[in-house]
């Protein structure tokens, strides 16, 4: 080896060892990653969302993915010769609409056990049917019948925890049951946050389209790197919040109050940003934490 | 309760009691179900396998649906604007083709998952994919490319033994990894007889739309009830064997000289033909034996 | 197989089919069966208990039985040259009787391991000097010295949990130890509802000589079905019970206020009366209920 | 404390600390324990016999007991008004001397578990019917038909390896099933011996009514210590052993020759012969040893 | 053997079944036994100590020691040309100190596990290092510095309980860590009670160079036998006990207070002396008791 | 972040992406690091391999640090007055050496578990002694009594197993025991290598003080990357290895011949170098591979 293959390789040994402390905290810790948007279109990106994923189970790690397929179903309902339909952002799912959902939501799961098959991990997609894991009230839009879409009313984790258990990464898309049986189109965002409440999450990370959480939306320096619930809620009193953030942000707000330490709205089109906000102090997107999670990420991490 | 009542209560029990030696006889064994055909198509069927699967999980066997989807691949591969297009009658899978298989036998999966699941069993739908399960070979048909169509090498049974430990019925759709790690489709005969071999299943049973094999097609009381291999063999020499029927002998033959007892060829168009297999001494269509096992089948069960 | 076979093979299948929710209700959970009276005497009504136990077994059921021997008692008391002696319907147990006793009921007990055991059934005949399992104090009745009869103060489950652990069905005899180390005779309905509630028994069923609770003992009409304890409280209180029913109805009361969800008191006399009481809807026999059991048992089968 | 008493109380120490190496050699080994004659009658010797097992049992050994009643059944059957009948030294054993003998043999059986219990210890008596441990074959007595006495033809260990995991101490009465389902009297030094090599025993002591094995049973200064199973059959060749020590020796020779390292004819009439056999170098009785026991015998103890 | 060898073999047979209660009585139990003084010096007394706890685990007890090095420590630190120093009877442990202290404390340590093997006895030499086990703050002594003396903030028990649980006995030297990652030393006493606390140890046996604790210290026979905490505390406050026997006693208070039912104070210099304390109901030093160990200990154990 | 920032993120990103394969290639792998020389004298390097270890162990790998301390007990020889003595480069270990030697070993042992206790990794500091693992012959070095210098004649891994399986990283100094109970001193790396071989290690890395193995020791380009088993004998045969490395390298041939797939001989004195060796293809030092494992290293990491 040359001198300065040597540096560089000690440069490289350093950036694992560094890494130790990271490692560390969230060992044998449940991650929930919500997977959607940009990164799941381009291929690129989706590549190393996978290999991130990968490396955190790699190093004792315990995440599940939760998955969306949106604009696929929609392509896909085209191709069927319908229109897609939506009232108030949401998918109004009648009955071949929600045959094609499950099918298009079923392919997406399989070809991301696909990727993490090709990197070695044993992985295991499944839906909220599997295990009769998720159960949901129909859901209605501003008093409109909008057909088969689900507001989850309870989680079974058998089937997840079994899965762990034995060592798979369960790879989830979001369809659950109603009470008359049939399968139901539930939100991502709501499965992923549900999920980590049920299973006890230590993370909750979703990939978003967006940088981030912005006191002021058009002001691209106001990107708000840490937020307690109660700065939160006050946020979204503030009227400031809007669109697909809202949601979104209450969504994060309901899994810290109910056990999850840390939510993260990262920006997914970032490369490895997964990686970037989980071994490194430099904290990319937002982080919607418990007063105890704040407290224990000062203290914890000395490098 | 009334005389006539309680004689046909009565009745009924008898009918419970006399199921006692079949139970005992299977119990803890695993069975895997190669479900296709009329009984897929049929609801009332559908139900009446799906009941029948039940009640064999409840009574302490542990079933393995296999499951194909043959029909419903080519509507809607014409719904996409294709032409289904056969090569000595293997679906010619072309990339597009390959997407489509793999989103109506995930739709079809997660069917049965729900049926089983109206019916308080714990299901768990899976495809070849997952826990890298079924690893497979291009395969050529006559020396011609008929696209991602696959032919078994390798079984990995983690997954399948991970769920029936923890008490989940694997449903099991028949597609695998090809070495490029693309999807692959496989013949669903061909994957049940592979997985109860991996499995060291106790009975593979393929629900089929014909009463059994005749030993003369032509003469209708020539339905054979049992064969040895010796004599399935020697049938398949006499050439009187055709069609359909060629592959799937050789597939009962395959999986008989490699540790499965018994191999069932029934009509899945007889409602509850599992059962009447399963629970009473009158067969109903032709079941390919080892010797131990037709020995034990008389030593076992006195009435 | 004929048309009329088929039909008829179509029909216990059917039958089958219908006890799926009963099985699945009761799936792993413990019933106490108490053995006694005719259904002990007649040989052919005990083989069909037998056969209903080993049947609840096979299906995942987890029974036990307990069991008297009183008419065979006084038959080997006499054999022996003495004159059985009651006061109060209590058998004044001398030292010589206790000893013909204690031989009896485990001759009774090896009997009924001999009958499960044909049936293909690990059982293990039990007493309650086992594993330390029954505890008694000595019971005087009336005031006066009735020998070796106790009266149950503790239940050690282990050997019981241990049995039903390793698969073996208990079958068990009531005799416990004294303070002093003497074997007692213990009533076995006190025995049979002592160890229901030790256990959590989900369900402890009588087999008697009588055809359930009358709310007027003369009125062959007005047979009880259900009754909870407040109304089975205000039918002891009411006077109109008594002889042999009075300690059965109060053992059931204190079974079902200790946790065990239904007591049923049957007519050993009607063949496989087990059976019936479980898998149909049409209750024979009275059951005594929780508020809770009751409200489940309608919920819970739909048919 | 006083000088003396001081004195003494060390001295006790003293023993205990000798029994140090012998304590750990039959550590977690199983000791099975031929229970009869004078043993078993002399009250005092029986406790002292129980006390000895249930020291074994405390300080980590595994005992099991095997016993008879020989002498009791006998008394019992006349009591009962038949005159007991022998041939060829073997009971002639008819439907209502089986039912006598069953009877008896279960009482005695309780009765030890009732001594054990009062010393504290966990035990559960079983006869070879519990959990289908032995299975016979009808004997023959040359040529006459003897009625039910059974040659042990396998013996199922799950109920005595259960009872052993969950720290019960297994007590074994000899009574078996034939292939008629029919119980079975068996001589119990042959159920020992079987029991003892089928659970892979470390040591199999026989209680007995004599000192020993004697070169010349006239000369009593010529009592073996110890034999190998070489020296055993010349001994059995030369034709100096005669009655009961005959098929007893044959016994002995079994169990080593099929695994059991050490077995021993002890005198039962000297109290406390088991603690002294295994916690002196002192030899009593005579022992039977494979060539490997023996150099690990010399090997092993040195005080 | 002759008569008097026999009556001899007999007497000590009888000894080792007077033992038989009293290994009941601990039977799993933990004992902590904090091991110093002359008993540690002396290589007699030393044996008899290590034989003593070899047979305490071989009956099934859980010994775990906790020992000192005080004497050695000095000798050493003086080899090295420094001179011990003290204040408040404390050791001013600087940093040489310390690194011999660690050392010669890390040498008496294998020491230990050196004997208990020759006795075949497994076990392993820990320190308070070792799986993080004890945590120190920095104690203080009058305001003084006396370096790198600890006071026991935290018991981690992970190691103790996974060696305890594959059979090793725990030898434990009194070493922990502040929070600056240094070692500190700890009393041992000290570290003695405070494991015993954390493991719930049924008995902790102080092995000391005195009788026991005296109502009057020069009346000879004033030696206490049992105290309950309440008359600790009295005496304590009477002002009647001193030296070095106030700390040990405010340790026996504390522990017995927190979970530990029985901490005695023995003479380490009476051989076989903890041995004579627990088979035996001769006491011998001073037993600290709870309310419920007392009463426990009258009702038990009955000769 | 700024743009360059992200930019160093993003390759630190990259880094711990391609660590991937090689952490799936030694997930739940035994990895044995002789832990000596320079890297053991330099705090920098010292803690360098204890972050190392560290990363290891988080990552998934098994890791057991083997170590020696010569240099150390030296200078407490002389520190003690004596003087130390070698002949054929071995120490001559009279008594008092001996004591000395373990109490350094043992010092150095519990600094190491201290270090990794300090990067919050579980570690238990143990001796050949402990648990009874080591045990040896005594030496003679050319006929000469050496003292109480041992070869390892057997190795009990209970302990070893035991650690691990509980999560505990083993650190282990070479003591060992003799015939004669007495503790014997161990060559390092002849303690490291039988422990390789005994737990089944996958890897077994020296850290040395020299670069690796050269072909002519006078030429630096010489050094060898990879030798066969084979090719490392021709060497020795060729008789231009010496020093200290002709041992060595006889050990590695020894574990390599033996089930360690991997041995490497690697120059502690580059920082991380052990990193370096596992998470690069880019080897330093030398490895002598077994031929099976040099398959499996070119086919298994394709980056």
């Amino acid at each position: 080896m040359t001198t300065i293959d040597m540096k560089e390789e000690l440069y490289k040994a350093q950036i694992l060892v560094e890494a130790l402390p990271y490692i560390q905290k969230f060992n044998r810790k449940i991650i929930v990653v919500k997977y959607g948007g940009s990164a799941m279109v381009d291929e690129d990106l989706k590549r190393k969302v996978i290999q991130d994923v990968a490396l955190l189970k790699l190093v004792g790690f315990k995440p599940i993915i939760v998955h969306g397929g949106g604009k696929e179903i929609s392509s896909w309902v085209k191709k069927s010769g319908m229109e897609p339909k939506f009232i108030n952002g949401l998918r109004v799912t009648d009955e071949p609409t929600m045959e094609i959902a499950e099918m298009v939501l079923n392919k997406v799961n399989k070809s991301l056990v696909s990727l993490l098959e090709e990197l070695g991990i044993k992985a295991c997609g499944i839906s909220g049917k599997d295990g009769g894991m998720l159960r949901v009230d129909k859901k209605l839009s501003g008093g409109e019948d909008i057909g088969f879409v689900g507001d989850i009313k309870s989680v079974d984790t058998t089937l997840i925890h079994s899965l762990l258990k034995d060592d798979f990464l369960p790879v989830i898309c979001p369809i659950g049951f109603g009470d008359d049986h049939h399968a139901y189109n539930i939100n991502a965002d709501d499965a992923a946050c549900a999920i980590a409440r049920a299973v006890g999450a230590e993370k909750l990370a979703f990939l978003t389209d967006i940088e981030g959480v912005y006191r002021d939306f058009n002001d691209k320096d106001s990107l708000i790197s840490e937020l307690s619930t109660t700065e939160a809620k006050d946020l979204l009193a503030s009227g400031t919040i809007g669109g697909g953030m809202l949601p979104k942000l209450n969504n994060c707000i309901d899994a810290v109050e109910n056990g999850v330490s840390r939510v993260h709205i990262l920006d997914g089109r970032i490369p490895h940003c997964l990686l970037l906000e989980i071994f490194t102090n430099k904290g990319i997107g937002t982080a919607i934490l418990s007063e105890e999670a704040e407290k224990f990420y000062n203290a914890d991490i000395v490098c």
